[in-house]
């Protein structure tokens, strides 16, 4: 494990718009539960009553006109209350935690996208979460014109949804890098594929994680 | 001037509760604006739409259970907002601008107040706002027993307010410490004086730093 004081499995899933995301986190925490498995689904930004105000100005309030700073800022308070608030105290009690969205999509979206060096996210982001990383980031990689047209046929465009392609490129192209730099603490699947197929890879690395003396 | 980039003035008035920097601030901003000077009296946390949103969340919020990090991210969040949006803008249009709070006021309530190291909170607020550094921080000090008390006749205790007077010594010693490490950029005045006087002190100095060719 990553950080050797939890317990649990920390796990991050991360990707763009309509990588589909949300439902596989929501086929493996009922897997999990069905096993009988203390698992809890969670999210960024806004799992918190604090993180739900944060989340609102941050992708609901284009009035704002936000500084980049201040944007990362406030994904970075967001990320320490889901931390410490939620995080840590599952971990610290054994649980299976899945995040939909956590550091990776800082360093993509404010790092890569916007104005600001990725390593300066990248240390505010430690700051934040005091050190804490996934045991496992599952990375749902998909071309950004196929993931925009599944997100916009869904919903109408939030702030992200709404930057440029060659944006979603940026963002897309940092996920990427950051799984080739740590291959071994993550799974990059092709996104393009059945849910059900998705779900089955990743059932497997997690029972891999779970019970490592298991044949795999 | 501490910003190169700059051509206005940039002042912070810092202080514990109670010790007069509003009613300072009022009366420096209507003696400038009476000479012509093109002044503007600002405040922190919360003088921008972002930031009065992040200020209900800081100082009116106690259910939530913010932690230290993520109280720290959001005063940074709120400040960088400052900065970009209002201190920047009109410092590079020449105004004189008097801001209620800034960095010494995160050093002195998170650093030395909380669980937060000092230093990593510099760091932040360096981050967050750029490095712009008051050409002249005012520090209205006051012992905490006698600037609560005036407070607590104001107005019902906020957050910071309900904390201990021993958290308040903290409070002021880090203030006082600020400035000794820098005496040329402070100016340090014992507010239990008449408003009158300490308005007069601080006009002197500010005359000063505005027209430094004038005999003082």
């Amino acid at each position: 494990m990553s950080d050797a004081a939890h317990r649990g499995l920390f796990l991050a899933f991360e990707g763009g718009e309509g990588a589909g995301k949300s439902t596989q986190v929501r086929l493996l925490t009922e897997e999990l539960a069905g096993r009988g498995r203390a698992v809890r689904a969670t999210f960024e930004p806004g799992d918190t009553p604090a993180g739900t105000v944060v989340r609102q100005l941050l992708l609901d309030r284009a009035d704002l006109a936000l500084s980049p700073r201040a944007e990362a800022l406030l994904y970075a308070a967001d990320r320490a209350q889901h931390v410490d608030a939620v995080l840590r105290p599952a971990l610290a009690a054994g649980e299976v935690v899945v995040t939909d969205r956590y550091v990776d999509s800082s360093l993509a979206y404010q790092g890569a996208g916007r104005a600001i060096p990725r390593e300066e996210v990248a240390a505010l982001s430690r700051w934040a979460t005091g050190g804490l990383v996934p045991d496992l980031t599952v990375l749902l990689d998909l071309p950004p014109v196929t993931g925009l047209a599944r997100a916009r046929g869904r919903a109408a465009a939030d702030r992200m949804e709404a930057e440029s392609l060659e944006f979603h490129e940026r963002v897309r192209a940092t996920f990427r890098e950051l799984a080739a730099a740590e291959p071994h603490r993550y799974l990059v699947l092709d996104a393009t594929l059945p849910a059900d197929d998705l779900a089955a890879a990743i059932r497997a690395r997690v029972a891999a994680l779970l019970d490592p003396a298991l044949p795999r």
